[in-house]
């Protein structure tokens, strides 16, 4: 059994070699919503794979390529590592203290667009592997890494590339591209996703706006279409009206109620930081708040556009609205029937005029809150932070963890660097240098636990 | 009795002074939605009828200041003429051959801003008058002219200042600020003009928008709330739902009716020019076209604001939505009460979150289109045109002309240069120098017939 305190040892004196290597990476644009510096990025996550001993290659996936490696250890046994090395983009620009991709540490932290989510993370598992050769010549399992070029937009080819890539992805279990503490610095450990389906809805009445003084009274109006057509998918009691949406909703299971409990209260939180006057549906706090908020699958419009929106008044009958619209999905919904469902409804409530244009699906997935794999996650946790992790039985985002669950049939844990204050998808993205020390500590000790099972 | 044929000689001999004058006027940019010019342009209207002998006054209104002017004649009889010196802002200017504000002609028509809206009115008004001068020498009647700066941006003080200035503004009827003719070249009376109530009605359901995997399941969500809310107003087959909305409603009378069915048949050119599938109500054309176009009261959405609007998708959970809205109202509705009617309807059906915030409201009105002056423009319009004008009994659109017909008591008719391709508070907005000396001849032909009787 290798030594964790000559691991510990070994990460305290690489921490500055991995920040240096860390700070190397963001400073690498690679923004997959626009296009910048995939292809580069893709490169350097290569090379720093491949200065591991690994067995490193640059991948077609139909967008931005994969990232896979692979290095073999002392085990049978073989950990998947999933994470991205795209970032989101990092607008907007003037609200960043420092720019965006010239990292800088002030204050314990390093700032960088992509510190966080996700290149701390690729850089925590690093550093773990580091650590453990420099205390032994071999790795305790087989690792392997797919570190993907689009989960910023979608991951919309990954799960194809899963399926194509069974074999070289074959593996025991795997940790996820997120992970950290909570706002007390509790370790969460989140055993499952939400999944998605995201759709703009639109509506074209005629070829170019007219004046209401002339069509209000007798031509068709876009706005008015997309209203009622959206009226009819969800009341305001918060039932969504779509004819089969709830068939195939699984309710949390006891264990799911237990280990909820165990979760802080976030009622007092989210009134606070949000300005809420009270939350949907008569909901006070406590467990019921913690259930709705995972186990509830959704209907969200998240934005309205149409005819005139500046200043003052315009006397404007619009030919065209749309509204952007996202269904969070709980097991075992699927996106693919929602969109099926939502054609069929609309049709039905007399809208065929309002397309549907689906604009990203991921289905929900859960590992098993007892799996072992993820149990060992959560007691690994306890020599770092000094408490075991938090089972938080699903997230409510969303993310490609199905085809991990579903067809290479692998638990999936989650142990990282982050914490709430990380600003993901913001300005001034950070990382707390303790967190990553101790997202390092706990990845080794998940390496060493894993081979030695 | 004037020499008709004298005056139509000095209208042709003075056309080039007054298109001069017209580009003069125009060349000054008036943009009262943008404060430019304003001041400006009153003064060189005052002195443009100063020139004419008229003893004018800038006075002030509440915003931008009135015009007014008057000049003796040899009747006891008083026709005021309501015209406006402001103009539409020139946005999108691209989209201009020439420059709004430098008026150019090319092929019988001058292009500038506000060349047909108002100004070229104003100046069809004073090259009457200047004809008339030329044979004779003073008008056939008193002429007072009421040339306001706030039209364009909805007239807001213009019923305070005449109910406080009804002895200056005492006459026996009115040329209202537009007229002129429709697609055949046939000459339009537009005796009337729907209300309008225009409210943007907004919703804040959080201090910040929230991320939809979060919130989704427990947030209010502000683009909900306003779906829902604007929902009530309207159902899909175009039933206001506001109590009371319909109880002041005047139908046609079969005078109406039989005025309406002389007016040509625009189905096909909206269907053409709109590229509808169709009209509502299961409208096809004809008479019940021409009557919901203008009898029915309407609640049409100009616009819808809410979240995430741009290429793609964005998981927000929007704080704040707003719509805006207008009724156009038809006798005898008033803006007012519908905005009482619309809060106490939220109010109803639980949407005391949405604020109202009224835009800008005007009064419905008409004259009896058997009215002896209206009946009068009509039949002066045969010795220019060959035909009498078509009677419209009124208008889809809005405007200022209740202040006139009940405060004032006036009947209001309409003459003047415009015709349907002016492409007023458009790009290119122009006048056929053609129309303009037509409608020149027939204002003359009116002020002479208006003191003769």
């Amino acid at each position: 059994m290798t030594d964790l305190n000559a691991v510990d040892k070994a990460i305290e004196g690489k921490t500055e070699q991995s920040l240096d290597e860390l700070g190397r990476l963001c400073a690498q644009p690679s923004i997959s919503a626009q296009g910048v510096g995939m292809q580069a990025c893709a490169e350097l996550v290569k090379e720093m794979l491949q200065a591991r001993g690994f067995e490193a290659q640059i991948l077609p996936a139909g967008g931005f390529p994969v990232v896979f490696a692979e290095r073999k250890g002392r085990s049978d046994r073989t950990l998947l590592f999933y994470n991205h090395y795209d970032v989101q983009p990092p607008e907007p620009l003037e609200l960043w203290e420092t720019p965006p991709f010239e990292p800088a540490i002030r204050e314990g932290k390093m700032y960088a667009r992509g510190v966080s989510d996700d290149k701390g993370h690729i850089l925590c598992r690093l550093a773990a592997i580091d650590a453990l050769l420099a205390v032994d010549d071999e790795l305790p399992c087989n690792v392997k890494f797919i570190i993907e070029g689009e989960e910023e937009t979608g991951s919309v080819n990954l799960s194809a590339f899963i399926e194509d890539h069974t074999d070289l992805l074959a593996a025991d279990a795997c940790i996820w591209e997120f992970g950290g503490v909570d706002h007390q610095g509790t370790p969460i450990q989140v055993a499952g996703l939400r999944g998605i389906c995201y759709v703009e809805l639109s509506v074209q009445t005629a070829t170019c706006d007219a004046h209401s003084g002339l069509g209000g009274s007798i031509f068709p109006n876009a706005a008015w279409r997309l209203t009622w057509a959206l009226n009819t998918l969800k009341t305001p009691d918060e039932h969504i009206r779509l004819p089969g949406f709830y068939d195939k909703v699984k309710p949390p299971t006891e264990r799911d109620l237990v280990l909820l409990d165990q979760l802080p209260d976030p009622a007092d939180d989210y009134l606070k930081r949000y300005g809420l006057p009270g939350f949907i549906k008569g909901i006070e706090g406590g467990l019921e708040l913690k259930r709705e908020t995972i186990f509830t699958p959704t209907c969200t419009i998240c934005g309205l556009t149409s005819g005139y929106q500046g200043p003052g008044s315009k006397t404007v009958l619009p030919a065209r609205a749309s509204a952007k619209v996202d269904f969070r999905l709980v097991p075992d919904q699927d996106p693919e029937e929602v969109v099926l469902q939502l054609r069929n409804h609309l049709d039905e409530e007399g809208f065929g005029d309002i397309e549907i244009m689906l604009m990203g699906g991921e289905r929900p997935a859960r590992t098993d809150p007892d799996d072992p794999f993820l149990q060992m996650v959560v007691e690994t946790a306890r020599e770092v932070y000094g408490v075991p992790q938090l089972i938080q039985p699903m997230s409510g985002g969303s993310g490609p963890n199905h085809p991990f669950i579903h067809f290479l049939k692998l638990p999936v844990a989650t142990a990282g660097v982050a914490y709430p204050g990380s600003s993901i998808h913001a300005p001034n993205e950070n990382l707390v240098i303790d967190n990553f020390v101790a997202g390092v500590r706990h990845t080794a000790r998940i390496l060493v636990s894993f081979g030695a099972e």
